[in-house]
């Protein structure tokens, strides 16, 4: 097992609040962090990595993509809604291949991996390659298969994707080392009934896993839910029993406050996706007062085909700015927050209690951001450049398990060359 | 004169739209563009470039900012407005020496050469400075010195600040064959007499310059002017001559419907400074109105102090996002819009009509984008693509007047070392 030391400044998290050790020393002994501290540590390191200039902070935690939509990125860019969903996406969808799938996948890795994302949450189809492009890639994801049902005779232990969804936890749940999580997942509200709902929620149960859902994204979602049930979306997931282990829903922008105390007290981490939820028209989570209310919130880019690209940077740029704007409050949502929501918080939805934080005996999930850059001098205070000027290209190490997984430029996993040679080819073929 | 031949996708602007020539030629004769098309052309060039997988595009004209702030980046953030403002940004700017001013240039001008910026319309003090280091750098700029007064019986003509602006103007107007344009500027409504406001723009108005202002930036501006003058900031301005030439007004986030015809039909170009609005929060422009009506809208970062970036592809990008999410409505502010108010319509503002789109017989203000990156392939759509997926770090040329500035991470007229080092030595000095 190699011991690695690096010396730059490093994002530590006490009390709530990230302080920045400058000139610090963190130490890695194989896959764990064994010192952090501002003096050199005692003791013999096999090689030490000089990160003067560099700022350390956990890797970011994408807590909601759909990572095989890559080969769609700019489809129907600035359609209506419906159009771009209906006469774009979904017939374009319809014609991916299982290799599509794993090309677009990698090309999220590429894209994830330089700008410092270590850990995603997926829901797509084929979670299984998925699974194995990820353990090849070297980097950790909590993987579903999304479960639909519009029959409510269907039987949902016998219907396909249920059969997908329990055989991807038996053959990879807790792979490499529990790099890989598989959790259970209900597409949406509005496009599975009560039945595979409660089944679907009995199942996760049984098992310990988590609930991946969509949740009150669009006005109209939450509208038709109500008129259809009587219940908002939230109210009626709760009643199937899908919040009853541990639990993440995707927007929540059109949450009534009835429904975030709801999802607060039963533990539900909201996936703000601010770009996605912009892009789409979908409005404005209020973040603020889910924050204000004690609900855990973590970020998500959604897919590239919404946003357009899974760059965490961005997306706790933007929600640094966004919600400021929005209710005229310059101190809403400090850096603290939101780069809590993309690491600690990440790291409770993923059901990952040793990941999320640089701290001794936690996994190294560390990535490094260049302050040597003209847009972040001076570097007076590290956390507010990080937040509110840094860009996704300034990262420069993306350590995963305390393995490098990308640096300045080179993946040491992934062909970066393949990968955009066939990302090409496959979009040039499915495109025309 | 060197002729130059560059080989890749060319952003063209015809009839309001961009139309992007793939695998086009781009002609360059000196200072001037003298071919576009898709087809190679016919006559002798010195240099050949290949920028296959590489987007050309005009330069980016960041429409208001303060360069000479870059020191206080991160400064205070997060504080209330008042605060940050009172406690924080002015005792500090008191502080700052010539040469901090100068320091504080030079990063500017560093950051906005890397992200794609060939022209800025400045709004600080010592713009003579300014103007000598934009025209060592090869940037274009618009410069003023803001005129302040609270004292009705101020004379404007023997006042220190108009005497330092018609210097300014005597010295450095048209200087660098054309490069520097000085304006005249008010600092805002509630930091003028009606005086000094109808001075300045005479003095503009005689020497066909322009007119610099801050208009509408919050709500507090906007109602104290109507409690004091029964006018709105722009009925105000307009009633003291401040429109009669070339003007442009930065923010305009709380203007009336009533204020925006009479910016329309003025013909002011409204700032729109997203990140800076936001983060301040003052609050969003209804920019969809302002475009809907007719007026014309550019983009600004602001300074460095409330921004925290002067990162133009960064402003497009959230420009593109914010007001879809906002209105919920997907189709507002195409890319085909974004891109024209941070070129077009920026060269409007300026004054200048020989640059802001890549056309035969323009100057040759030029930057090119690298598409050959993970979170840009595939680039089924390269206007979909520069919007909502790159950075300003993909940005790998930049071009004044035919002159490469920055190419591929290096400068050619700025020595990045000496000012990042002497950056970070102002600014220990300043903040300690």
């Amino acid at each position: 097992m190699k011991r690695l030391l690096a010396h730059g400044d490093i994002l530590v998290w006490e009390k709530g609040a990230f302080t920045c050790i400058r000139n610090g020393y963190l130490g890695i002994d194989g896959d764990r962090i064994d010192y952090i501290g501002a003096e050199e540590p005692r003791g013999a390191y096999d090689e030490t990595k000089d990160m003067t200039r560099k700022l350390l902070l956990p890797g970011l935690i994408n807590g909601h993509t759909h990572t095989g939509m890559s080969l769609l990125r700019g489809l129907g860019s600035d359609l209506p809604l419906n159009q771009w969903l209906f006469d774009t996406i979904f017939p374009v969808e319809d014609r991916l291949t299982e290799e599509d799938l794993r090309i677009g996948m990698e090309l999220s890795m590429l894209e994830m991996l330089s700008s410092g994302t270590t850990s995603f949450t997926d829901m797509y189809m084929s979670p299984g390659y998925t699974a194995r492009a990820v353990l090849d890639a070297g980097m950790k994801a909590n993987l579903c298969r999304p479960l639909q049902s519009f029959d409510p005779d269907e039987d949902p232990m016998t219907c396909r994707r249920m059969g997908e969804m329990l055989a991807l936890f038996d053959r990879w749940n807790g792979a490499g080392e529990g790099r890989i999580k598989t959790d259970f997942s209900i597409h949406a509200e509005y496009t599975c009934t009560e039945r595979m709902v409660r089944a679907a929620a009995e199942e996760a149960h049984k098992r310990g896993a988590g609930m991946h859902i969509h949740l009150s994204e669009t006005a109209s979602e939450q509208q038709k839910c109500l008129e259809k049930y009587g219940l908002t979306p939230a109210q009626w997931f709760d009643k199937l029993g899908a919040f009853d282990g541990r639990a993440y829903a995707a927007h929540g922008v059109w949450l009534t406050p009835e429904d975030r105390a709801l999802l607060r007290d039963r533990g539900v981490v909201v996936v703000h996706c601010p770009e996605s939820n912009l892009k789409l028209g979908s409005g404005v989570a209020d973040v603020p007062a889910m924050t204000a209310e004690g609900l855990t919130v973590a970020l998500g880019t959604d897919g590239a085909a919404s946003n357009n690209n899974l760059n965490m940077m961005e997306e706790m740029h933007l929600v640094s700015l966004l919600h400021k704007g929005v209710h005229r409050e310059p101190t809403l949502l400090s850096p603290h927050e939101v780069l809590a929501m993309a690491t600690v918080n990440g790291a409770r939805l993923q059901g990952r209690a040793d990941t999320g934080v640089l701290a001794v005996g936690m996994k190294a999930d560390v990535i490094a951001v260049d302050m040597d850059r003209p847009h972040l001098v001076p570097n007076t205070d590290p956390l507010s450049n990080l937040l509110y000027s840094a860009q996704g290209g300034d990262v420069c190490l993306t350590m995963v398990d305390g393995r490098v997984l990308y640096e300045n430029g080179e993946f040491t996993t992934l062909d970066r060359d393949r990968i955009l040679f066939e990302a090409r080819k496959a979009a040039k073929r499915l495109l025309g």
